[in-house]
């Protein structure tokens, strides 16, 4: 489901994407990952967590600067019970907006297509072209 | 709100709490908090980043032990739009059940007595006492 063109960062631990699903009023939203595979934050090593954070905050400040948010949650779900769907351990990166009814429309999700998708990464990506994490 | 008996676990960066408001079918989740005051993600160092996540983790570990827990969610918010009340960074950590309806009632919150708090914390300090973080 993820494409090339949804990365929008990268070093030796873990990437940045614009998820592909989209929700409610929260379209956009990027996930973190580890590049190696670890199926949840049970098992994920202190290396990649670190890195995961290090990212996640520099994601939540490019979510305020590039999308204009009010707010950002970061949301991870370990194991089915908690919502997790793909088992490859990931952390969600909202933005957040006045109004947005996110905890209403949490579970009216959407798969995007890759054209939706693209002016998100792209704006995320200059962002991204511009700092150092 | 918080008690001293609320605190099961502590360092010199950061400590892990039974949070005083139960939410839904979730009761007695935790939260880990920096020592010193950061408002949000967004001004977190990253020392106290990487502590977060390592304690995150063994908590997770130990919502799985200690309350049988089917799995385990992660949430963090940050501004009021994002649905942050108290201004000091704090993630969220809930033991999630199955069928537990967590997304329906994530809303239905009550303050918990410190009696009702204090089974779940006695819990997770068993769990801390045989542990090295």
């Amino acid at each position: 489901m993820m494409k090339q063109d949804d990365i929008f960062y990268r070093d030796d631990l873990v990437m940045a994407v614009i998820n592909s699903k989209f929700v409610g009023n929260n379209p956009g939203h990027a996930i973190v990952v580890p590049l190696k595979h670890y199926e949840n934050l049970y098992e994920l090593p202190e290396k990649e967590a670190n890195q995961i954070m290090k990212v996640a905050k520099e994601v939540a400040i490019a979510m305020k600067e590039v999308r204009k948010s009010d707010g950002v949650m970061i949301q991870q779900n370990n194991e089915p019970a908690s919502g997790q769907h793909a088992f490859h351990y990931h952390m969600h990166i909202f933005p957040r907006f006045e109004e947005d009814h996110f905890g209403e429309n949490r579970s009216n999700v959407r798969v995007a297509n890759p054209k939706e998708r693209e002016p998100f990464s792209s704006a995320m990506k200059e962002y991204f072209s511009k700092r150092k994490v």
